[in-house]
């Protein structure tokens, strides 16, 4: 039954409710001697706060992150590491209209079906707001990848029907869409002003490389590196698709098209998306995952209430428009996670 | 290190390489007195055997299963059930070339990179015929499953570039490609003739239905129904995508659009491909995954030797030209190993 | 790595130093609707505070309980709750002294052998504060054994060579030393005052009972009851032996004295203290703790600091002479969550 | 609900039952490239198998090992390693009696309370063979241990009242019972010559060692090393009592005496049994079990059927008189198991 535990060897545990008095993460199997401070928690936790663009909620968090074990003179001991991030403008008053009613989209009908009880201020545990410990604990786990010459990368490709043509990486901490392509982007504020208006919502794409990872990572049969990988960022409230390398598209190709040729300085080509057989090659590892449009939407919907009986619904509130941008650091954090775990698992042999 | 077992309490753990003497699985966690004997796992294993269709390799295994414990007087007892297939037709002179050389799309030289040795036979831990073992355990899973009422069922929608019309279940078993749309599985095979002698192959689409599963499977945040759906089906060899309901296509919808509207019957619509925020929603589970072509092709291809000199390779012998049909039944075991944990886990808060 | 979790599906991960901001436990997998507060948990943690006895440091810890995530309106809701107890009286200057030497019987020279650095304040991660947490999660699992009818007692049998010669549990809660003996307890009391007087310390013997216990509980073959509470129990710092039913008086009897026979209402006697093979039988579950006397002593003794020099060290400080009697309710409270475990685990089959 | 399986890296699952087909173990999570064949399990096996002494079984079983899996040329290959040994001498018709009744002292009961189904013949999943399955892994797990120049050894200090006045660990390969002191075991074969004519059995204590154990071994707080050795321990069927160093004796002494000193060049005395805070101290880890009587006795004793009536009964057959001396190897596997998991789990740090 618990399911809020994430990795074997750099396991992670995350807590908290939307309008409870925190949420946070206890890191367990960090290697001693990192050095850590809340600085290193505190600029991932920046990225995933609202304000940087149309898309997002007005709600305001300072989502100041507490070290409240597992550090020691600025450097990680070896024991867990609780990160607190207290709530603050939690405003369950708005949500109060929900508590006997399920908003269609989101899990209030499942969890009351699976629990038979369920936080219903904004939304409990299936909160966007729980991944403030996924992205804390990612901030750890990049301390780690770092070290080891790892480097991991989230872009929009994809927003509200609007798509990125290049892939421009300087590009994307330039525009508030974090997208490598600077006039697609601009066409995503556009876009996202007019759905916004319209009272409605969007998805999009979000492309991730993970590049400087050694050959070796991912452990055969169940536990390779491209299906963890996608249990991690399947495990995101809002992605409903994930693919390695060409992925959907590599059911296009011929074999002879989607091999890569190995040269003696490396592939010649990566539409493996930097994994064989479950296990890293050493190349720039591809991933992309499916965002679906936020399920809050101002629009009337059909729905019922805690009694079956029909109602309808407008969910008016400070919502984000898209999960993207604000889901983009989330994404960077499960790869983050599931490196970190793989790298010390294959640490064991070498 | 240990990446061989899958589920948390309907747990499997798989074993075998190719050309060793034996693949099976422990089955440990299966609750007691399910009638279970050697012909309930004879019969899904049979459906993964080659020779059904022209994409399959000509190497013949009885695959007979032998049950070694955890059944007895025709009832599993709780203990581990232990499933045992022994390798018959295991040509591993026709590898001995291969020994030294890495075959593009293979795992090769990731096998290598990992663990500085390899069985090299007939691709050793890494060859498809380790699903023999995920088959067998799905085989008791299912017992389990429809116990309770949940039916799984894979099928083709995309085979070489050839996409099914429509979704006539009926038609699935009519035709060698498991294909719901028996115009398209004509082409298909003329396709596959094709592309057979050219030396080459190909992928395609799985498309797989899981029916009559309650609503509150799911453990959030991290084993979320989808989350684990993922993994599994990613953990098969030729799988590079996975997505849940309308996947991919969510992206491009409206908040309004997407959402499934919620009557007293039911859900207007499957968007959401059954599951909402990582838990079933009683409504059919809807998955699809990409499967790459095969990577064994005659063609010559470039590669490298254990010694990194160059090297170019033509891979003859028995092997399959589209790793559908023969993976749709490891799908559906792959989906019934996940069904049936989740039911175990709901069991305890139910 | 990690190893700061312990259970299955009623799973606790602990965390916090000595001296650091807080020390506290996440409980994952408490079932929903289980009425808690944070005096449930209070009332147990005090039990954990000293100033009972005279055997007690007079450290002083308000221990104040706070439930940050789990609990809404008075239940538990299925999702992870967190307990939070923030350090207050630590007084980490006294610990200078010891940042570069190696307290004997401590767990200061394996910490800096395992991690290569060490939070030195008051024993760190090392220190029984540690047990806050235990003792937190434990209250969880006793509201859920509770309304199981189980319930669960430890007291006093040995304390520095003082020996209970009856087991009135009534008097138990009568003297300061948790023992079924009150003639004992009045000489255990006498006997810590000499002790303390000569700087000394003395170790005890602690007996549990969990009554109510149903048949059935226990997973062979490797996570039998009896090996989940010999696990639990040596995992308490100053715990050095663990015994079920008779124990180690078993190898001095025959098996005709042994074996508790059977009749239609139940077992003629308890020698295998309500377990076989590794299975609840039903009977009362009976366990003895061998606790080591307190490693921190005022009378010198040899040591070596971190260059590995000789050194002489005396303890001075706030400790306690005995482990017992605050020991007693971290023993209750990890069988506590060994059976709320083991009773889910057996509500999957059930 | 599984609890088949132990160990975090180094990670075994048993399965089989007495009259079972076999019985086996698969090894996941061994490192690659170890020398490995079938010798080195069969020299365990070899001293499981009953003959030695006059307390043993005269049921023969060749327990001839095969290697199915994860070994190729010789080497782990780091895939799951299985091996499996068929049940040959399985006469289960003189079981048959005991279909329908309960023997005391035996799981018979419990298995049926927690199952409602069991398989009765030889005691099924309960019965001591299933420790096979142990032994083989055991020697695998020794192979790695070996070569860390990790060595472990198990003696006989008492049986049936007898017990060793010294520790001539030169002696126990020289007489039947393991006993490190060869007028003790002159003595112990005369009381078991006595016990088996009086229709009677008895139980012993087993010590055991581990030489060469590095510092820094056991994972706080919870997966401390004494507390994996003490689940380990208390899993094998018989052992009713675990303890580490003094252990219980530890509970008489005073802190000032039962610390060890540290010296520059190590411990001046071993108490604490190589064990500090849970982690390894660098000093020879000591521990001991009670081994309770055989259940199985001659002797009429009272007990109940499958419908609760009452009976007589007088186990009849080949039974083992002690589980001393062919559990020695059993404690040793048990113990090897868990230095090889925390072998790898500390090499993830260092």
């Amino acid at each position: 039954m618990p399911g809020n535990s994430f990795g074997v060897l750099f396991r992670i545990t995350t807590f908290g409710e939307s309008h409870g008095p925190s949420v946070g993460v206890i890191v367990d199997g960090c290697p001693p001697r990192i050095p850590m401070d809340e600085n290193v928690i505190q600029e991932m936790l920046n990225r995933r706060r609202p304000g940087g663009s149309s898309a997002s909620t007005r709600r305001k968090e300072a989502d100041q992150a507490q070290i409240l074990s597992g550090v020691f003179n600025g450097l990680t001991t070896g024991t867990p590491i609780t990160i607190l991030v207290n709530n603050k403008d939690a405003d369950s008053s708005a949500y109060e209209p929900y508590a006997e009613i399920f908003r269609p989209g989101h899990g209030d009908i499942t969890y009351q079906a699976k629990y038979s009880v369920r936080d219903w201020r904004g939304g409990g545990r299936a909160s966007a707001r729980e991944t403030v410990g996924r992205v804390a604990a990612g901030a750890v786990a990049r301390a780690l990848l770092t070290r080891n010459g790892i480097g991991i990368q989230a872009y929009t490709i994809e927003l509200g029907g609007i798509v990125a043509a290049g892939r421009d990486l300087h590009a994307v901490d330039q525009n508030p869409y974090g997208c490598p392509d600077m006039a697609a982007a601009e066409l995503m504020e556009k876009r996202i002003q007019s759905v916004r208006k319209a009272g409605d919502t969007v998805g999009g794409i979000v492309e991730i490389l993970a590049q400087g990872v050694p050959p070796g990572l991912g452990e055969p049969v169940f536990d390779k590196l491209d299906a963890d990988l996608a249990k991690a960022l399947m495990s995101i409230g809002a992605v409903k698709g994930v693919e390695i390398g060409e992925g959907f598209q590599a059911v296009r190709l011929l074999g002879s098209e989607n091999n890569d040729p190995i040269l003696p300085d490396g592939f010649a080509s990566n539409r493996a998306g930097g994994i064989l057989a479950g296990i890293s090659n050493g190349d720039t590892i591809l991933m992309r995952v499916a965002v679906k449009p936020i399920p809050s939407i101002a629009k009337e919907q059909q729905t019922v209430d805690v009694s079956n009986s029909p109602q309808t619904i407008s969910i008016k509130g400070r919502h984000d428009i898209a999960a993207i941008p604000r889901i983009n650091v989330v994404c960077e954090s499960m790869v983050a996670l599931v490196l970190a775990d793989h790298l010390l698992r294959q640490e064991v042999i070498a």
